[in-house]
């Protein structure tokens, strides 16, 4: 099989874990005999230094005409700090999603049984938890309108639905739930907010048309709490895009560590893989971040993007063989016990390549 | 002490709970010889079984009229199974923090010795925390407008803050936190959202005012993620409405159940008190709910409605003493062991009050 796939590399610690995920693709072209072709291309923080751009033209186009893309991080401590400046990091990310029609976000939360101590929740509350999201990531407050008054006093993000674009990501996320347990659960803020009132009524609608999935609608408030006290309870899980950010993050806790967890962006074409853990300033350039998102962002590429099933679970594999060992990078190791080797993010890389 | 207190037992199991927390303030008043006159009032869905209105002028009118306000519950499953319909409990909730000005919502995680099993985190994660939410009550997407197009296909919720409840909420948090630990950190997604970049420019300037309290941004995401990561490290968190909403309930889990969280709103005059928890239909009627969040309710009345910290402190060292004895709503018990006795929401209710 011959691919192209783009590499945008971005900010933070997003270069340095990229580095693994790529060399994963290439070792896997190596064993199975397919010709991966990459390329590079700037975006966020990154492509602001060099073209005053977030996502300069070039990276478009470059992702145009890509098969797949591998991810790194966006975002920059200055932005942060500063929350009047115009031009920043993340609308690199948002744009480019929305360019391409990347309007399902999955985020499986994968469970290796080695990093069950890792999670500040109990073992056996997550032993078993195995919960794919689909996060909405086209629509709502991230793409509506946005307003600053001329005396900067008042500020407004219109939290904006179309009955389509619930309707297309309702259909994924219930065709996966008929591969899986066939339980869904449609997290929205129905009690109050009129988009998540149009949100409900389509999913109640399209649920219809998938009898043999068990329904049921959730008040994001609540799942944020259910989601901690009983993960198990959960299959698939359908949401906006705001509530999906949150919850998918708030997730990650039970994986262990958001180091862990890797997601899909796809939609009209191009399929957009990345790591869920962001640009992490504080510990970028130190060797300390985990590169085994990358490479299990690089496995979903595999998977969901090429549907090369047998070289997705190779990687999956090895990254469980070498947790086995008790290898770790810093943020999933124990610190009360010397029972994990604990090695930093280009170690970790190698290790996982051999 | 002569003090009128108006009660609104609300929806599910709010009746049931609320009894609970009005029998500990008579009780309290007998002990110290205060006067507490009551009147009750509908709301939610039992006002619009009776007056065709979620909060009924009268309701409104003893309200205003009161010095505080003891609330159970809102929300039905008719109207959370149908979103088409146009008159809703939750209504009266958002029109009465509204009309009253309660722009601080302040919920206390408070954590009980005895309930570090409860929860579905770690205890030695939990041990020691102490977190004191600010949640921004009459803003944020919750009030702004809401629109449905005539097709109805589509639907939007504006997301809109002013620079003035910023300040006025973030001005009460930075006090609190001169009392506490002088360590505050505010919610936002800065990094994508107009309204939060305000709400963060607001909260860096008001910060300059109070240089002896250290304090952090941080998205919400990860907020989400940090809050059970590692949930010592926050002391007030300051958020708004919606993040808010989220996040507590979330926090619910340190505290072991929500059955145990209370909250108080106050704002320009009479404050309101009431559990984070809601309606329950599923449990309503049975003898199941946990009063303690309604007591809890009552000794927040106490301490931050009338002032009453002896008061206050004598409800909530009974309630340690209970849990300490053993004895346990369903909520709360570790249905793994037989060490804990488990009550009905009315036993559990008496014997507080004894
Ligand atoms: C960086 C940010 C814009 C982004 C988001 O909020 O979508 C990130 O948090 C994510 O989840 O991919
Ligand atoms: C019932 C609902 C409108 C309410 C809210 O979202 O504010 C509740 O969840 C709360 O937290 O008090």
């Amino acid at each position: 099989m011959k691919k192209n796939i783009l590499v945008i590399p971005g900010d933070g610690i997003g270069p340095e874990v990229t580095t693994w995920g790529k060399a994963a693709l290439e070792k896997i072209a190596e064993i199975f005999g397919h010709e991966f072709v990459f390329d590079e291309a700037l975006m966020g923080h990154a492509a602001i230094e060099v073209t005053g751009n977030p996502l300069p033209d070039e990276t478009l186009e470059k992702a145009r005409k890509s098969d797949a893309i591998l991810f790194g991080a966006i975002g920059h401590a200055k932005y942060d700090n500063d929350p009047s400046l115009k031009v920043r990091p993340e609308q690199g990310l948002l744009k480019i999603r929305k360019e391409l029609g990347l309007f399902a976000n999955l985020r499986p939360i994968l469970l290796f049984d080695e990093l069950l101590q890792a999670s500040s929740i109990k073992p056996e509350i997550l032993r078993g938890t195995d919960i794919l999201f689909f996060r909405e990531l086209t629509g709502d407050v991230y793409f509506g309108e946005k307003i600053r008054s001329d005396d900067r006093n008042t500020a407004s993000d219109l939290m904006i639905y179309h009955r389509y674009e619930v309707e297309r990501i309702a259909h994924k996320a219930f065709q996966a739930a008929q591969q899986r347990s066939k339980r869904l659960c449609s997290v929205d803020k129905a009690n109050v907010l009129e988009s998540s009132r149009l949100w409900r009524e389509t999913v109640q609608e399209i649920a219809k048309q998938y009898p043999d999935v068990e329904t049921e609608h959730m008040f994001i408030d609540n799942a944020a709490m259910q989601l901690i006290k009983n993960p198990k309870k959960f299959d698939v899980v359908l949401t906006a895009n705001l509530f999906g950010d949150i919850l998918t993050d708030e997730a990650s806790q039970i994986a262990g560590s958001m180091g862990m967890l890797a997601s899909a962006s796809v939609g009209e074409s191009t399929g957009f893989f990345e790591p869920i853990h962001g640009s992490a300033h504080d510990i970028t350039g130190k060797d300390l971040a985990n590169p085994l998102a990358s490479i299990l962002s690089a496995a979903l590429m595999l998977e969901i993007g090429f549907g090369l099933k047998d070289e997705a679970k190779l990687l999956v594999d090895t990254i469980d063989d070498v947790l086995k060992e008790g290898f770790r990078t810093n943020d999933i190791a124990d610190q009360t016990t010397n029972r994990f080797k604990v090695l930093g993010t280009a170690e970790m890389g190698k290790l996982v390549l051999k």
